[in-house]
């Protein structure tokens, strides 16, 4: 139980690299064995900076690797179902990036592998491990706001992808609502029932024409009664906006943005301070460390992964109910899309 | 233009009293010549407490009195419409407590004596001259946060009121959400053309019994493209919660609640503060002022009131357009009750 | 016990108008029967707008009227001793503006008449009845910091007064940091024993030339240990900054500035709002009207006034010692200037 | 240039096993060859812990390995002078925690060693490095506040040492305020030409029967005219209290405490959050891993180092005169302890 859990990571992308220097500097109860990417320079480079023994362009490589104990699927979200069927086929515990597919069936098909062969299964929905949602699904859990009555979820992005992304990104719902869909059903501890959607383009037409939205406030019904928001907008000049407030029958609780520091200016015109910490990679540092250790150790003590495989699937189904709403300009039940059992 | 506006004050209740002392003693140009009240002795007292000459029992001793240019409507809802039509054929300016009525032919109804008699007609949305919504407000049209895109308006109650209240109230939506909606048109300046409500009855089951909810989340459609969100509770139990947040292309303005101090405490637990302000007399008493005041001044200078009658009558429109979503469990078109022009 | 109490006002001047409003509008239990002013007509000015029956150019006129049973003294320094000294021969209650005087010798003369005529007088510091300077005081007192170790004051002026005041002033400590003196044994309850002054010319040079410092750093040794700093600039660009720090055994207190709104601003740039309420007139406006309520309220229950004649004494004593420690270089022990006893 | 640089460490204790955790793991461009401490096996955990090839128990097995290029100081104060000088002589290049040590004589004699072999010494004041002190210092320069006037700094510890530490500290001013001594100096960049001091002994009477204070409030006069305060108390119950106010002619600048979370918690009672980050690991850590790097890289780049030998030298200076102005009640120069040149 107390050896080094021995990793290999598929995709040298920005994120790979990421969750690679976590793995390799941050979290000593793992090995880094391999790392691959269909640009092998790209996984060359990020081995010889981190002195990751291998590195293939191949991903097979590691999962035929018998070294190898844990794969992370960092590779484009059209390929995560089947390496998650591959990996689990080959007895590897899996951390895969959100989202593990856009078709349900797909998903399904790879979450029964998973299941028949016995191993782990991780999605990356790091948020759950930010230390302010996290101490506000304590506060929670701790009876600190009583039963929750009304949930509402801000986040918005600093900047739209680039277009060519918009077109193959799944739409705003799958692609960046469902960070927010899975943060909804963590903080209430229930399943949505119910979606309403009002969306337009606000930002820039051009992801319209693109067949996106790139505004919109979704109305969520909880099976506990709980009644929900989240409220999107693909460009916020001001930076990343990342808020949590969640109201109950004994009060209150808001996570509020991060800054890069405390200083308060006062000056002939204003008091002001600095702008929030911009975008995912420096707001949201804590958590891919803390999500990738939880990993670690789920697989090095055999314990329960914190984010499930049916934790990956439900977001997506909510993605489409939400995606239908905004079509059809009424409140869909998830029922209509798929049954969440 | 420089004589003090004489007026007389139609109900002693709790807000009537309120509209009084302030009329009596803060507003140099006004004049309070009389108070009624159905029951003599209460218009009595109010007027021993501010030098008010005369209290009557019935208010057609006001509106009969020639030295009497404008009248203040705080009686009960119901009397609001045939009270607006006496004072108007009596010639008498009007100010008069939201809502008009609940009956919207009888709102037009009196709204077209009001025209024909070319008397002022402002109605009591007093939070539009909050200091911090008029704050937002005046951004906006500096165009501080370019075109707005998002609204979101929270606004609850630290208590529900008595069931016998609740009872004859209208429903939440036209007794409680109605300053909201009003808030929503004011803030972003154009209509709403839908409304989507979501319900529910979660602070204590007596309200339901008595028909109406507690708890909603109203999406609300702009004609202009905006999208909104009204967050209403008849509980919360660390007192009135009232924040607006606008979000646009070009930046976000949020109005927080208001507190008795400034005061931080740092113990061994905790960084605490007091709770806000606990429920509108003290937190819109600067409000009511400002309200009156610009009532005061409109009859003086012979200007337009800045809460018209139209302004009193579409938030009912709304009313009555929440209601049916809720009970439909559709998004429902303002069209569908009531023209807005 | 429950009659009006009748009041004649001394000095018609910035300060004497805003205390003859509060009594004529907003304390019911006062009546103002008379306002004097070297300057006749603008007594007779304040009179007109607040419905005071008499205007006079000679005080003498208030304190030889024996329907008048308390003065309010707000002329200009210099005369406040003797003033007090011929009110209270005449039996009247005295509230009198701070400060008593400059002459140690003429202020004990005049709370010896005081004393002697047994007549309340109330010292016109006012921002003991702030509301969160009043919040610190109580929770001292509630034990919410357990026993006080340090204290920090700091209050700074928007702009330095016109030179030609700035002379005749009494200087800093005797004009602007008395304030802050008093609110030191406010909080602490106990007298300060010695002072070291850090000062300097830094805002103006002209105040330099008058003889006078416009930024200083005041530590104050208090008889029970405390230790405490005033900080006092005559210029801070963003508004008046009025603030206070006590920490403790178990925990700290921090009153904050107050604003005109809550309003929060994100754009591109920064997150900022507005700056603090601008000097004394807006900033300390509840609390000019609380020290009022209390001084008629201690005439008509016949209770100790809540800033003593002493309270006005001492900080003078504390001026002359800080100024002692400023030309001196050194602390200067409050006995080395007068007996506090 | 673009070489690693190659380090040994003397000491393993709490903060010689914090700097080899992040020159092992945080900075790429370092690589620790070896480590040394008098307790060989603290050594050797830390080294098979980091992959650390040596662990020794003489540091002379550093000093002589002629594949060291620097050396990072973290043994007792008592031996950093004589370590720094047989260091120099080997020409390593010195990262040195504070203080040099206690004797001014001894400090100048180390500093002349340095300075003849020529090699880099760097001073471990790592809050120079933090965020929030590193953004005031940035405005500073960048003119945001116009010429500073006075600088408030408050450093609190959440609790005092044991008292056998306490008794060879070598007192409050060298031990705790030492690195307030340091950052009064970094922000405002003049000199301090003279102290006050105020102390007592509020928080155990132990640290007095150990012949020192554990709280105390000291004024600082810059020789650029700008006046000081630090207030320093060995126990706040609130946890570490880390703040600095820089006031200047055309504006002010605030830098608060760190939290661990931005949540913010409405009950009945109160609004609250939790308590600041607790004590210096967790609050400073970013500032501990920015200053190795900053070492790391003048060595590479053969940069001056960012914290200097005289850097490390005057705040020792500052020290004996706050403990000389204490003993005796006065106003102290820096100039009567030693020459600052």
């Amino acid at each position: 139980m107390n050896s080094e859990v021995t990793v290999g990571i598929i995709g040298a992308g920005r994120i790979g690299k990421l969750h690679a220097q976590h793995l390799a500097l941050r979290i000593p109860e793992a090995k880094v064995l391999a790392i691959s990417d269909i640009v092998l320079e790209a996984a060359q480079q990020c081995a010889d900076a981190l002195n990751i023994p291998k590195a293939a362009e191949d991903y097979h490589e590691i999962l035929d690797n018998p070294d190898v104990t844990a794969v992370i699927i960092c590779s484009s979200t059209d390929t995560h179902a089947q390496m998650i069927e591959e990996a689990a086929a080959a007895g590897k515990h899996i951390f895969c990036e959100k989202p593990i597919h856009f078709d349900l069936a797909l998903i399904d098909q790879a979450l029964a592998v998973v299941e028949k062969a016995d191993v782990k299964l991780q999605i990356g929905f790091n948020r759950r491990f930010d230390p302010n949602f996290k101490r506000l699904y304590d506060l929670i859990r701790e009876d600190a706001i009583g039963q929750p009555h009304l949930l509402h979820i801000i986040s918005r992005d600093p900047t739209p992808p680039p277009i060519a992304y918009v077109k193959v990104s799944g739409g705003i719902f799958l692609d960046m609502t469902i960070h927010d869909f899975d943060m909804a059903r963590y903080l209430i501890g229930s399943e949505v029932e119910e979606i309403y959607v009002a969306g337009a383009v606000m930002v820039d037409p051009a992801i319209g024409e693109a067949g996106d939205i790139d505004t919109t406030v979704i109305t969520l019904r909880f099976e506990n009664g709980v009644i929900g928001t989240i409220d999107n907008s693909r460009k916020a000049v001001y930076g990343y906006d990342q808020r949590v407030e969640v109201f109950g029958s004994a009060g209150m609780i808001q996570a509020a943005n991060n800054y890069p520091n405390t200083v308060l200016i006062s000056d002939a015109r204003r008091v002001h301070r600095d702008l929030p910490l911009n975008f995912f990679m420096d707001r949201y540092i804590e958590s891919y460390i803390a999500e990738m250790q939880a990993f670690i150790t789920c697989v090095r003590e055999d314990e329960m992964p914190p984010v499930t495989g049916m934790d990956g699937r439900v977001p997506v189904v909510m993605g489409y109910a939400a995606r239908k709403s905004y079509t059809e300009g009424r409140p869909v039940k998830l029922s209509e899309i798929a049954s969440l059992a």
